[in-house]
């Protein structure tokens, strides 16, 4: 996949990790598994399936080990880990794990508020992280707030580069995720924000982008960022995963709208959204989320009982 | 408003006449006539307020004549009045209507169903009420299925040329709105036609477009045109307006979801949002309404007794 491919996108789902981390019921591990099993039989084939992380944190991951070894096995499907630090990710790696998502934000205040750390330590985990490595497993990094704290609001263009800078070097060759964690980046921030960075670390190739759609502004901003080059996108079935900073919003873009999205712009995805919308009404309809999306709605009728709200 | 400004644009509040029409149990004029104050309070500076057509075919809208009457006079608002003819174009313009909006659909299939008519007919009629308009009647054209069409599906740019070509030549001056009837069009879609006929059609300098969100494409398609030159956008506050061929779904873009992206982007619309949203909040309770958008569920908190669901 290069960013001159216009053709083609790949989509990550990350609601069995960044969707079902922010519901308290606690979802049994053959229901996660089943829903990983069926997303990927919609053509999803990058998944990420949980985190490893302290089940004090969040109680909701704390059987990422068993989800992960009953779907390491599925055919076509990368399992992505996120690991919120280089101890973390070891344990992952030791588990199996081939493909680890890090996480750093720009933002000193929320890197603090995440992980209790300024980014430049974070940065210095990173690299502890990649020295661990073994040949063969593959490294996202996940920039968090790269466009705007839920702290102290925008975030300037220099901070990112400067961060950048750093991680890049300590591992060229890894996908580099640009994250609106707020839902508050407008289009315009994005699509400038991929066209400068990818004019200033031209020897990355993969860059990625995860979008919110608190404030509506989802599919606006994968739009922003597929023209400011991006080709890779993350986001959750029945857009799963509330914001914390925004009671009773919704969070990540819906995956069903993403696909739909592309498939109107002729670009292919891989999806078949005939598969998925069953799997994204099923989604929404777990007790203590908060889904999102229109396609849902529009595809199958509120109010449906199959469907959701 | 030229579309080379950067820093401003205009949106037009379509709630009263779209949103309204497509909720059957009739909404009280003096309802009506209270949301049209309070939206111009929110800094609305033009809104269309209902539609001059037969009570038979649009009940909801009979007293659209009365509306008037008790909005006209409101300083600081323009109240814009859509007609399906020449014979309601003249009785609005009698009634003392100043600024009209007739409207061609591009696909025969829609056009007939619409007015029971071949859009080179309905071009033939927007002659004879340009004919008929005094000096001083300022007219918008809106190009419904410019894009998609819900029976045939996706509109050939040649025919949105060919019949622009007609239309244009009889009022040159006249604002030209191309319309997303279905929600279905893609933002390169949306971006490339307006890119198209801005470069065909140098002579017109007003382009607007109305976007729906019944597929969560609502601020794509927004972002898109914006990027395409336009700097005139239809919105209807609690993003009103189900649309007839996807049950259950909203329709048009919400207003506030609009104004919330375009500041931003650090784009000026005059709207305040903390003045809209409330009123939003009463438009989604309307009893029959479809609500949508999502500024009001991240900036209320979804279900707050005073903001619809």
């Amino acid at each position: 996949m290069t960013p001159s491919n216009r053709d083609r996108v790949t989509i990550v789902e990350v609601g069995p990790r960044d969707g079902f981390q922010g519901i308290a019921p606690f979802i049994p591990t053959a229901t996660k598994i089943d829903f990983v099993r069926r997303l990927a039989s919609a053509g999803l084939e990058r998944i990420e399936i949980g985190s490893f992380v302290s089940a004090t944190a969040i109680p909701q991951l704390r059987d990422t080990a068993e989800v992960f070894e009953a779907c390491r096995a599925i055919a076509g499907m990368i399992p992505q880990i996120l690991v919120p630090n280089a101890r973390y990710g070891v344990a992952a790696i030791e588990a199996g794990a081939r493909s680890l998502v890090f996480v750093v934000s720009v933002s000193e205040a929320h890197n603090r508020n995440n992980v209790r750390r300024h980014p430049l330590e974070s940065a210095d985990d990173y690299a502890r992280l990649i020295a661990a490595c073994p040949q063969g497993v593959d490294v996202r990094l996940d920039l968090a707030t790269a466009f705007d704290c839920p702290f102290t609001g925008r975030v300037a263009e220099a901070e990112v580069l400067d961060l950048l800078e750093r991680l890049i070097a300590i591992r060229p060759d890894a996908e580099i995720c640009l994250c609106d964690t707020t839902g508050r980046a407008a289009p315009d921030h994005v699509e400038s924000l991929f066209a400068t960075v990818r004019d200033r670390f031209p020897g990355v190739d993969r860059w990625a982008f995860h979008a919110h759609d608190t404030y509506g502004l989802g599919l606006a901003d994968v739009y922003a960022a597929w023209r400011g080059g991006v080709r890779v996108f993350d986001a959750a079935f029945a857009g799963l995963g509330g914001c914390p900073f925004a009671p009773g919003a919704t969070g990540n873009v819906a995956t069903e709208d993403v696909v739909s999205m592309f498939r109107q712009m002729g670009i292919e995805t891989g999806v078949d959204l005939d598969v998925l919308l069953p799997i994204a009404c099923d989604g929404a309809l777990i007790p203590g989320g908060t889904p999102g999306g229109r396609v849902r709605a529009a595809r199958s009728g509120l109010g449906s009982p199959t469907c959701g709200r």
